[in-house]
């Protein structure tokens, strides 16, 4: 029967980590549980939603954790309640101690709260996973190029797999991933250090999400494993699972095309700026887009919507290169696209009003490239 | 026709206290539109909701405003659109200009939007107030005791009167504000500086929370005058307009009782943290009750929900006299009385179980005074 006892603060911040993947509304009631494992090196926290798991290891060697065992056992709690409780505690640690039909009394200062638990044998199994020849990246990297794609990916469950992000890595190193929503495509490619095996997945954009969450500046390489239905990204103290989306994920290579008629380089935030009041004005007429006219050295973009009002901005460039061109799309997608950018400037380049047009960062660099496709206004 | 420049920040601030009285979806569509009435000396700005308006004016004296009129006028302008328009222009200064039909052209770096405004003919009039005898609060007073009253306003339609806090000036300086939504009540008394006419009114408490948005804490004093169905609060630059409640306010003094069986006295902060916890495991359960017990020296207090757990309490007290006593009751108002008190102790004073009982500040002074009805648990 499980005894133990914890500094608040800390076994908080780990409860809170594994409630990412613990949803209070699930379809198996049993998933708004919390699962506590108590072991002699200490307490292993499980949360899922069936579509992301995570595991949390806290160590009795961990100083900061103020970890006591006094004996070991395990227990599932409704997570939502047994974290609230465990957050109103009103001193700096928390004695837990198990008694009869699966009870636990939680001490702490003049406070005693006793909760009902259940019985693990009630919580379904994790997929288990072979854990060999990781592939290791470095936690920013990682999550700057979850930052860079998945907002690109659908929202809408008519096409699921588009819905994910496409994870490629290619010639052992070559590391590509790829989010489309068929208006909008983001892709960043990277060379990792290390060589891999081949692989070709689609991950829900929505776990990935969650696992920048879940995985803190803090932490420096998560390891990357595969299996044929899902991923695990593991690091020292933290396990998260996500399952794979099945199917076949389109081919986004042919959409891009290296030549252009006409260049632009700009400021990022000048652009974005511009796009914002656009869509303001935009978005009140039922076409919702904005018109960007590049003509004789002059670049502008005009909203016209006849209910509300107009938009005209003159957009400064700092490069401008090609024939005259104008072209219409919706101001959202360029301000999510300018929003993903982490450099100063955007480089654009179009081939025709009816053609995508590409940004890329201001210094040339193709690693992050992103499209968006015009919309015909006649 | 209208002309001015402005600071655009200076102007943002004052245009969104003015949005604190415009609702998008009012009944009458006119009113989510704001007027600008621009004079030579200033600009007026008026929202109203049919139950609040607000007139905030910006002089031209003002040195931060950056104001400076060329031509007056006024207009209606779609108030969410056009603050939003505003707030997301390029330059620290703008230029707004009226052209024909209604229109606004606003100017700001290399950005010009063309909005659609409307006749200030078709917004209401609002009805005039005599301002004369003006009763003179010191802002801050005004805020703590709207702070310590309103939340115990009902929520519910069912008795519109009870959704108000009741404001009587008796005595001509004797001041009392009281809200109570019949399971608790909540009342402050405070003596003015200088003496007023009676009055005895009730005031939505939904405006009097807007009303502490209004007036920051920079504003030192505020003139409040009556008329039979609204008042004002009036600074020198915003007029605070609110209907008031129809109706005989229920009589309250009847429900203080002076005489008392047990009295203690103890730690806001630990006995609201004891309360939070109960009301956690309390509100799982259909009595949602906490259950207070004095008894010999010691108090406790207990839940128990059958499906989920239970709860112990030891409270510590300062003072502790009288009987013993057991009392059941919703713990949800205890934590929200408490949260009222801005002293660091609390004194509680009982008649009987089945007696509300009271709550003042640990010092005893009975200006700020608190009453909850217990639950019959037997």
């Amino acid at each position: 029967m499980i005894k133990f006892s914890i500094n608040k603060a800390f076994f908080l911040q780990s409860l809170n980590i594994t409630k990412r993947a613990i949803s209070s509304k699930n379809a198996i009631p049993i998933l708004s549980s919390l699962k506590l494992e108590i072991s002699q090196e200490g307490i292993t926290l499980t949360g899922s939603n069936g579509q992301i798991s995570i595991e949390h290891f806290i160590s009795q060697d961990n100083q900061n954790s103020g970890l006591l065992i006094s004996s070991p056992g395990s227990i599932l709690l409704e997570a939502n309640f047994f974290i609230n409780i465990i957050s109103s505690l009103p001193d700096v640690t928390l004695d837990l101690e198990e008694i009869e039909h699966h009870q636990v009394v939680i001490r702490s200062g003049k406070s005693e709260i006793t909760l009902k638990g259940k019985d693990v044998d009630q919580y379904p199994r994790l997929q288990e996973m072979t854990t060999q020849n990781p592939l290791v990246f470095n936690t920013k990297l990682l999550k700057n190029l979850i930052a860079e794609t998945a907002f690109a990916a659908s929202t809408q469950e008519s096409r699921p797999i588009l819905t994910g992000v496409h994870f490629v890595l290619q010639n052992e190193t070559a590391f590509k991933a790829v989010a489309t929503d068929s208006h909008r495509m983001s892709q960043r490619q990277l060379n990792l250090d290390k060589a891999g095996d081949h692989f070709d997945v689609v991950l829900p954009s929505k776990s990935l999400r969650e696992l920048s969450a879940v995985f803190t500046d803090d932490i420096e390489t998560v390891e990357v494993f595969f299996s044929t239905n899902q991923m695990l990204f593991r690091s020292e103290n933290i396990s998260f699972y996500t399952r794979l989306l099945e199917g076949a994920y389109p081919d986004t290579d042919r959409l891009l095309v290296s030549s252009f008629e006409t260049e632009m380089v700009c400021q990022v935030a000048s652009l974005r700026s511009a796009m914002e009041r656009a869509f303001l004005v935009s978005n009140a007429s039922q076409n919702g887009t904005v018109k960007l006219e590049i003509k004789q050295g002059q670049v502008t973009a005009h909203v016209n919507s006849p209910e509300v009002g107009k938009v005209n901005e003159q957009i400064e460039t700092e490069e401008l290169a090609g024939n005259d061109l104008t072209i219409s799309f919706n101001p959202t997608y360029l301000i999510e696209a300018l929003k993903a950018l982490k450099s100063e400037t955007v480089r654009i380049r179009f081939i025709s009003p009816v053609r995508p047009f590409t940004l890329t960062p201001g210094d040339a660099s193709e690693n992050f490239v992103q499209l968006i496709t015009p919309v015909r206004t006649n």
